[in-house]
């Protein structure tokens, strides 16, 4: 077991995705944040998504105290690079288009999206300056300060239990703007595994297996053989076994008749004397 | 400002997504969770993503302390409901589909997939009991606890800097499996096949098999004996085994072993006299 490929990217992905995000990731501003705490923990759903712009309006405790910079848990960068405002409207004076994460619904005449709906939005909106209004943790934001944004983004949840953390909803708002910019692997299913052995190898497991399930009597009733035939290769079939695999299962048929017994033949044809023993 | 309508469903809609998310919502299993505190706050994701079923192994702390309740902020009913087990076997045996959340890649032969992909295919598998798997605060998933699983999912994040808190990893996970359930209807991947054996059933196969490798001398190097069964597991997790399926194997490996030989046990321990013959 190594560790390198950590994520689901070759390096070729990884430039591609350095590359797109690169070129506008939406500010995150946190309007008046009670705790430093959670001033750390969004710092780090910031990294974990690729957010790096943290602005702070008023905030009520000090974002570089020892407690946020341990809850920001190595998104220290972050935290050491976020700017304070007095006023939203000075946190998102040089910003072109604002969205306000909101978890209430408001009665306002304003375009209202849910997450992954915003996240496609800011990538539509290619090379202008965007930002992300995340409220109080008690109160949320007032009408005032969503009235200074362009759309509202709610994060679809429970009805029956919808409030989340401060950095929760920035986590998600963040993961969704990351998967729209990281286009590769939503819709890959990748098998994390070698090329499968061809068909030839296989059917040579087959053979051999049925072989020894004739002579030790499992295979027996000639009128059914040919559908359980039919049967034992499907599910080995189903397993798509890569070539050291089926070195395994001629390993485990052969020891499994023969291991440790007079009648064990000095090599079974076409298999390694030490078959299956990885290497 | 008014807080009714809290969310973007209608009444209809509502009714549809409880239909829907009621189905089959997934078990939480989370594995030697060390803090308290983090149960709680899986809890309260838990809570937020519809899903209810939580399952501790081993947990190393108190899931009903003060701290856990706190952090739970609500979702009291998921810990109070919260089962207990000794091991990931027994916290997996009433279930079909396995899937493990893995941070760090594995070189294991095992299908991958994004959350979002992974919530697609919980939702294909209608009917079918699944759960995923977590793993401890610091360390993860051992090898031995993946190969109990069908599938490993990752959360596509920052590769230079992917390391979530424990509620977060169930948060995404969770959303997406939400988001998947209120989008309404997905498009069907169906798998021409039977209901896969539940766990319990699978590992008894594990066992008899393993237990059979050892007697006859296939699994004799100490050193190699727990990489080469998360290897064989691994390998038969894959087939997505019915339970037809696993008598057959159950009595392949008999009658390999002791077929038309003097040292035939008279009954194998587990295994009805003629499995594996199709009815």
């Amino acid at each position: 077991m190594t560790d390198q490929p950590k994520r689901p990217f070759g390096v070729a992905d990884k430039a591609r995705l350095v590359a797109k995000t690169a070129q506008n990731p939406p500010a995150v501003i946190l309007v008046e944040p009670q705790l430093g705490e959670n001033i750390g923990t969004t710092a780090r759903a910031m990294m974990n998504t690729g957010l790096e712009d943290l602005r702070l309006v008023d905030p009520k405790q000090d974002w570089l105290s020892e407690k946020a910079l341990a809850a920001a848990s190595g998104a220290d960068r972050i935290l050491e690079r976020a700017v304070k405002y007095n006023r939203v409207a000075d946190a998102v004076a040089d910003l072109h288009t604002v969205y306000a994460s909101t978890a209430r619904r408001r009665e306002m005449v304003k375009p209202l999206m849910s997450a992954r709906a915003a996240a496609a939005d800011m990538h539509a909106r290619g090379g202008l300056k965007l930002g992300i209004l995340f409220g109080r943790e008690r109160d949320g934001l007032t009408n005032d300060e969503i009235a200074l944004a362009n759309t509202i983004v709610e994060v679809p949840l429970n009805p029956e239990h919808s409030s989340m953390n401060l950095a929760q909803a920035v986590l998600i708002v963040g993961y969704e703007w990351f998967q729209a910019a990281y286009e590769g692997p939503q819709e890959m299913v990748t098998l994390n595994r070698a090329v499968p052995a061809s068909k030839d190898v296989l059917i040579g497991l087959f053979e051999h297996l049925e072989r020894e399930l004739v002579i030790c009597g499992f295979l027996r009733n000639e009128e059914k053989i040919p559908s359980m035939i039919v049967n034992i290769r499907n599910m080995l079939q189903r397993a798509d076994l890569t070539e050291q695999e089926v070195r395994t299962l001629h390993g485990m048929v052969t020891e499994l008749r023969y291991g440790r017994r007079d009648d064990r033949p000095k090599r079974q044809p076409g298999v390694k004397s030490n078959a299956g023993e990885p290497d």
